[in-house]
């Protein structure tokens, strides 16, 4: 186990960098024609690794945490760098879950004949080699590694600085159930150097990664976004609202925008700014309020709602429209009318997750229509925009992007297709 | 009609490309909700204006062709920029195949109800703003503001400088049809400045920009990828290749070779190198070769395949098998079996379209599934890798990219989809 290559130069790293990329590259091309059954069982094999290793694995992750301490991280990172058994318990879990999902690859769609005779399908492939770069949560490597390993794709994973012990010995986990189901051992890379030009490095391989997803703060987001010369699957803000119509129910109402706001707060699918018509406000804002506050929410409202309780809400500031709490903070906004609130959520928000409550079929396919977000929804809470509630079994982050897949991401998002034609001796005229 | 803003400063193009970028951002945001009948009612009279103005078009033209010709430019791009009567009518023509199409906007697929009782589906939205970076052909004008208008995006459109009176004039029609179709005239947007910086201008305005469309030659190509922070969809090369599996029909694998190389040589469909099965060579090869001489291709060939006509084909050299010649040559190399073949392909190849002749269900299969090429092939020739022969109805380019779309880009390609959620008050626990 060779770890934290620090004091190597730029072009020692350059070296292990393109190395690292070449062996991913290469077992790229036979992961892709691997067997459903192959992959299964690579799966399963390193769940059983990392349960027998359970012990050492936690003893990796003291020195990490022992490292932090010594460095002062924040709890929120701490919290967020610790393994258990427990943790390591759902790392295991997730791996046969992701050995249970539907394997895409391979799959024949859209199938056609042609005026010309030929039959045409479409076939999904991997995309090939997938760099994720991540922070501080140990099991990301895991569960990427298994997203990657079940969609077809060799992945290059690139963990936080803090967590480099407990990645590296998840990682040998992974490299020695790969091997024991006969299966390329580099399909799975760590980048296993603390050196922050390794980064840099891997946002330069266009040739070698087809697709960067970067899982972290806004920080890494932006800097991948600036740098990154390869297409990039990113997740930016969450800031959600949910919209109470005239024509809502009123308890339909309440729980949802309680359940939106007060599930989990630190959360991209939390709801952050409340929007409510002004026709209904009267009947459905005072109980939203007092329950909120009752939950210990801190409400920063328009002048119309701060007069509900002008001792207890703040005066919104237009900030407030664009920020994404992730606290137990919400922005609540009196608008006139529908098309008010549709503009709001697209004028302040970040096109992720936007729910509009009504029983009028009108106002909610034109919100469903109008709000250009990853995910619209109509009398549900914002919670719902989830992989597994999805129904893709796991997911390896939400994209706010348009382009290749937007909303939870999983096994299929980590596919293209290809055009597959059958033909029979036809030539063109 | 205001051209050439040759003499403007750094700052005024930098204001006028944000003000392009602004109203195009601007009328994306209604366009996106347009119905189907408005769109194409806008295509119609977009025709029916370049009819009327048929001959003001071709006199611009004539502007663009007189300064091509003081500036010496190749008999090939002039016959690019050239318009005739014939041409005007195929864009008409193209316009009123485009209304036709199934508008793919706001159609909602993949329905299903998940456990907790929300009911989820994909809804098709637009991509927002597009900006199609092209050269000399002045046609692309309309094709490709007809593509976006129909797909409900508004777009951004850079021509070659060579075209510049012929790309105001055809956008002059547009804006006319647009506004007499009632939709907003800004939807198309043309930079009518001949100023080289507006190409990298376009480049960084990620803000306003959802995606870039390059269609030209490959130093157009590479400037973008190099330059863009703004996700490209590109064609880059198309070096492809028919391979005559040991189990091919002979008759079917002559057809097919001649074809794919013969049927038109500046095509990106176009074979590049043919492919062929030691053992089936004798039987087949010869034919090809002399049919191809007669038809004036030069031959390029590894040793064996020189040896059958030693006076008449030069030996290839390791470039000719990477490069996509677009014109009367063809390199051929026999290969032992499927295997090599798969392997030249993914190694030299571009990952365009690639085709196996072969009567073997099971050789068919392999090659089906281990090319990594947006289009493979059974027995068809490879010029069928197109958006009318898939039945799209017209392409804007072939993708040789992985993420996003693959292969010929249809009015799908031009959209994405979001997740819309009909729930009935649910909350999540």
């Amino acid at each position: 186990m060779s770890i934290a290559l620090q004091s190597e130069t730029t072009t020692d790293l350059r070296r292990y960098m393109l190395e690292i990329g070449r062996k991913a590259r290469a077992a790229a091309a036979e992961l892709a024609y691997a067997t459903s059954q192959q992959k299964n069982q690579g799966l399963h094999q390193i769940a059983a690794v990392i349960d027998q290793r359970r012990d050492s694995i936690l003893q990796q992750n003291q020195k990490d945490l022992q490292a932090a301490g010594a460095n002062q991280l924040s709890d929120a990172m701490l919290e967020r760098l610790e393994l258990s058994s427990n943790r390591i318990d759902a790392m295991i879990e997730g791996l046969h879950q992701v050995a249970e999902l539907e394997d895409p690859v391979g799959q024949i769609g859209e199938l056609s004949e042609r005026p010309s005779g030929i039959k045409l399908g479409k076939m999904r492939v991997p995309l090939g080699v997938i760099g994720i770069i991540y922070e501080s949560r140990p099991n990301v490597t895991v569960d990427a590694a298994a997203l990657c390993l079940k969609s077809g794709n060799a992945s290059i994973l690139r963990g936080g600085k803090e967590a480099l012990h407990s990645n590296q010995a998840i990682f040998d986990c992974i490299q020695t159930g790969l091997d024991q189901a006969g299966l390329d051992q580099q399909s799975v890379q760590v980048i296993n150097t603390v050196d922050r030009a390794a980064v840099g490095l891997m946002l330069s391989m266009p040739d070698t990664i087809d697709v960067i997803i970067p899982r972290g703060g806004k920080s890494l987001i932006k800097r991948v976004i600036q740098e990154s010369m390869i297409p990039v699957i990113k997740h930016l803000d969450g800031n959600c609202h949910v919209f109470i119509d005239d024509h809502a129910d009123l308890d339909k109402a309440i729980a949802i925008a309680i359940n939106s706001k007060t599930r989990r707060y630190g959360v991209c699918n939390a709801m952050e700014t409340l929007l409510v018509a002004q026709a209904i406000a009267p009947g459905v804002l005072p109980s939203i309020i007092d329950r909120l506050l009752e939950l210990g929410v801190e409400l920063r409202g328009c002048e119309t709602s701060v007069s509900y309780r002008p001792e207890q809400i703040k005066l919104a500031t237009e900030d407030d429209w664009y920020t994404e709490f992730l606290a137990p903070i919400l922005a609540i906004k009196i608008v006139p009318d529908l098309d008010a609130a549709i503009w709001h959520i697209n004028h302040y928000g970040s096109q992720h997750t936007d729910v509009i409550v009504s029983e009028d079929a009108q106002s909610s396919d034109s919100f469903l229509r109008r709000v250009d977000s990853s995910s619209v929804m109509v009398n549900a809470a914002t919670g719902f925009a989830d992989g597994f509630e999805y129904g893709l079994g796991a997911e390896i982050g939400i994209s706010t992007d348009k382009l290749h897949v937007r909303g939870p991401v999983g096994l299929k998002g980590l596919t293209s297709q290809k055009y597959v034609v059958f033909g029979d001796g036809q030539t063109r005229d």
